[in-house]
This record gives C-alpha cells, sequence and structure tokens, in this order.
C-alpha cells in the first residue's frame, strides 16, 4: 500500500476507534477515497455490534460500500437523527471548514452533516491546510438547476468575484456532469481574501438563484482526522486543539 | 366576462401600454391566469414591432402562448439581459413583495426577473395586499430537492416557525406535484410577523441545505398593476406612489 492510501487508512480507523461506540445505533458514511477504510473499520467492530445498526450512505459509491459489507441500509427520512457521520473532504482549514463536491455528492452530504449529533472529517494530509484553496484548486463545487447554469456563472464571473468559475465537464459522457439529484455543478476558484472566512462567500453563493447546494462546509466538523506518511495521525479538534497520535493502535 | 377576468385584463393591458415600447426587444414572460392578457396586448402591438422581438417564457404555460400567438421564443442562456419581464403573482404586498409560485414555476421566474432591466407584476385587485398572507393561505411555496424534502419540512416546522408546512400533493398525478425542473414544493405559512419583511425569512429559508428556490420575490418589482372591478387599475411604484387609472383607455 503507498503512502497516501496508508494514511487513508490510518485516519479512518483512527477515527472510527475514537467515535464510532457500540452504543451508536445511527452512522452516516460519506463519500471519497478514505471512506472505504471507514467502513472496513466499522465491520471489524464485529456482527453483534453491527447487527443493531443502521447505516445512511451519502450516495452510490457508500451505498455499495455498506452492501458489500453487509452492513443494514437506511435512508434519512427514516432516521433524521443521525448518532455519528463520517465523511471524507478535498480540502480541511484550520476552523475545520472544508471543501467537499469533488464526488458532486455534496447535497446529499451536507444533509447528512447536519442531521449528525457528531460530525468527523478524514483525510490524507495533503488536505489538511491553513486555508481553503491551497491545494484544492479546482475550487468551490456548487449545484445548479441546469437551465440557470449560464446565469449562475455569469454571476460568479462579474459580482462574487470568481472570474474563473467553469461549468464541470463529464469524462466517459458528452456534455457536463449530472449530480444523483439532475443537477449540473460549477467549479469555482476564489482569491484567499475570501477563504479567511469562507462562511461569508457561501452564503452569497447559495442566496444566487439557481443554486442549490455550495460544497463548502463552515462550522459543522467537530473534528477532523489526518493521516500522515510518517505513520501518525493529526487530529484536529472543533475547539482549536491538535492532537499527534502514534497509529500502532489501528492495526487491524 | 366576469369581472374577475375584466380585472386581469385591464391590468395586463394597462401594464403592456405604459412598459413594453417598440425599442424592446427582449421580453420576459411570465406565468399565472393573467399573462394571456399580456402576450394579447402584445400581439396586438402588431407584426411590424413584433417582427424583431424575442420573446422568453418562465415556463411551459407562457412557452405555448408565446408559440400560438406567432412570436419568436428564446431563451435566458442566449437572451441573458431582458429589457422586460411581465408576470403575474399569487400576491404583492404595499412594498411590491409577492409570493409567486403557486404555480411551481417560481425557479424560472425568478431568474427571468432578475435577468429583467425592469420587472413589472400584473394582477387582480385581490392580489393587491398590505402584507403577504392576507388572502393567499397556503403559504410560501419553496422548491426543495426530492430526497431532502422530509429534512426541510422538519426544519420549517420546528426551527422557521410554519409548523403547518406541507409537501404539495399533485391532482390528476399519484403522490407529489413534480416541478419542471423535477424537484417537489413545499408549501409553507407563515404568522404576519415574519410577512412585514418577507425578505429575512426569504434568506433563512433559502439557506437552508435541500431548498432550491424560495416563492418570495423581495425588492424586485418596478411596478405592480391591479385591475379593479370598477374598470380602474391600481399602479403601485417602487417609490411608494400609488396611482389610479381609469382603464377606458385600454380597449383593444
Amino acid at each position: 500500500m503507498d503512502l497516501i492510501e496508508e494514511s487513508k487508512r490510518l485516519a479512518a480507523y483512527t477515527a472510527v476507534d475514537q467515535h464510532v461506540k457500540p452504543e451508536h445505533k445511527i452512522i452516516g458514511v460519506g463519500s471519497g477515497s478514505t471512506v472505504p477504510y471507514v467502513v472496513d473499520r466499522i465491520f471489524q467492530q464485529g456482527k453483534e455490534v453491527n447487527k443493531g445498526r443502521v447505516f445512511i450512505p451519502t450516495g452510490f459509491q457508500s451505498r455499495q460500500l455498506i452492501v458489500s459489507a453487509g452492513l443494514s441500509l437506511g435512508d434519512v427520512d427514516e432516521y433524521p437523527a443521525i448518532d455519528i457521520t463520517i465523511d471524507g473532504a478535498d480540502e480541511v482549514d484550520h476552523q475545520l471548514n472544508c471543501v467537499k463536491g469533488g464526488g458532486a455528492c455534496h447535497l446529499r452530504e451536507k444533509v447528512l452533516a447536519e442531521a449528525a449529533h457528531t460530525f468527523v472529517l478524514v483525510a490524507d494530509y495533503r488536505k489538511n491546510v491553513q486555508y481553503l484553496g491551497t491545494n484544492f484548486l479546482s475550487g468551490v463545487p456548487i449545484e445548479v438547476v441546469p437551465f440557470a447554469y449560464a446565469k449562475v456563472l455569469n454571476n460568479l464571473h462579474h459580482s462574487l468575484g470568481s472570474p474563473k468559475a467553469t461549468l464541470r465537464m463529464a469524462v466517459k459522457k458528452a456534455g457536463p456532469v449530472v449530480t444523483d439529484n439532475g443537477n449540473f455543478v460549477i467549479d469555482a476558484p476564489f482569491e484567499r481574501e475570501h477563504m479567511i472566512d469562507p462562511q461569508i462567500i457561501m452564503s452569497k453563493i447559495k442566496m444566487l438563484t439557481g443554486v442549490v447546494e455550495v460544497g463548502l462546509f463552515c462550522g459543522m466538523a467537530k473534528a477532523a482526522y489526518f493521516g500522515n506518511e510518517d505513520g501518525t495521525v493529526t487530529i484536529r479538534w472543533d475547539d482549536g486543539r491538535i492532537e499527534q497520535v502514534a497509529a500502532t493502535q489501528n492495526e487491524a
């Protein structure tokens, strides 16, 4: 396993060990490349403890992971109060604001994050930044109603300070990416000044007519776990504390 | 023609006569029961003046009206700068804030209202109220992404002060109404206190994760034309002026 994959595994295992307790019965499972390790580690907690649990996926990928592991699927309509949701992120800043939506699932992810008593992020060290937009350069993912995309692009270019915002084009499909909700995605890069307190630009974008959801999650996470190449895990908490833990405890 | 129909016709004809000038080439056409009279009156301006014009519809109904009248259709993507949009409303308050979305087209309507240099409302006298929620009791129409409707209902019931908000059910179709964008509609009645300055509750609703658009249009209209049963038309302007005009000038 290469070092980045290993750091993802470390982050996921440590987060599950610290946060997913036997008494947690309703568990939200996010999207992205770190999440398979989250499901792995929960599976390792054993049949007995998982028998009474329900797992709520944020999209097709996590749904498949839950089903493959033989865990029980649920929907947020049935279980509106989730004990804990663990999700990946494209980038996380020092205040635990994050960018999500590289995978175009950020609307469902945000619903599961809001519905959760505790929301925890897991990622590799490259996602651990002081300010959003440091390494993840494609910009803030914005889900938009298809017929309004040109109007929203125009607003972003001329009013909100993202002159390079573009419609996300699909690979393996002609034309733009279509989300699980039938919408389009715009990727809007912003200058550093907007990323110091991303809540402000998040609200401005969400208020645009035609915008469904913005891939900025502000003030939602309790903690973020970043796996490092040296085998340690950095934990950032919502109260500003930073911990560095050895990961030997995390071996499967 | 009954008095209510006649008052709609009066409002529409007067608004077109005052606002739709030969130099206006890109014209937005809204939705609702007053709008057919808008298209009628524009048609009466003659083939010569309409030859060089493009008409942008807010939905299926206005599209059909434009096509039936032999006028040229356009899309807001092609023509992002509209000279004037004329639209109906479910209710208009004394500051020209209005409720729209009884017909579930309010997202497209809002895009065309925003894109217009001048946005004008037309309606019969029953829609002319001091505060929204006086006669139109079903509440504020809110377009939501289908999978998040229960979560949004929950937010409206418990956090935003609309305990009677409900999912709009379809007639002539099983289950809920589905909008032209594939979404659901929630109707959320609010107490008077929220309708004194509806911009505030509008922003709170739009910020909810899962909400696509809110059928409250605040500070967008230049003027509103209300046809009265006595054959006059009341015009409210965005600067607070109120005019009462005789409608004999409006005969076809």
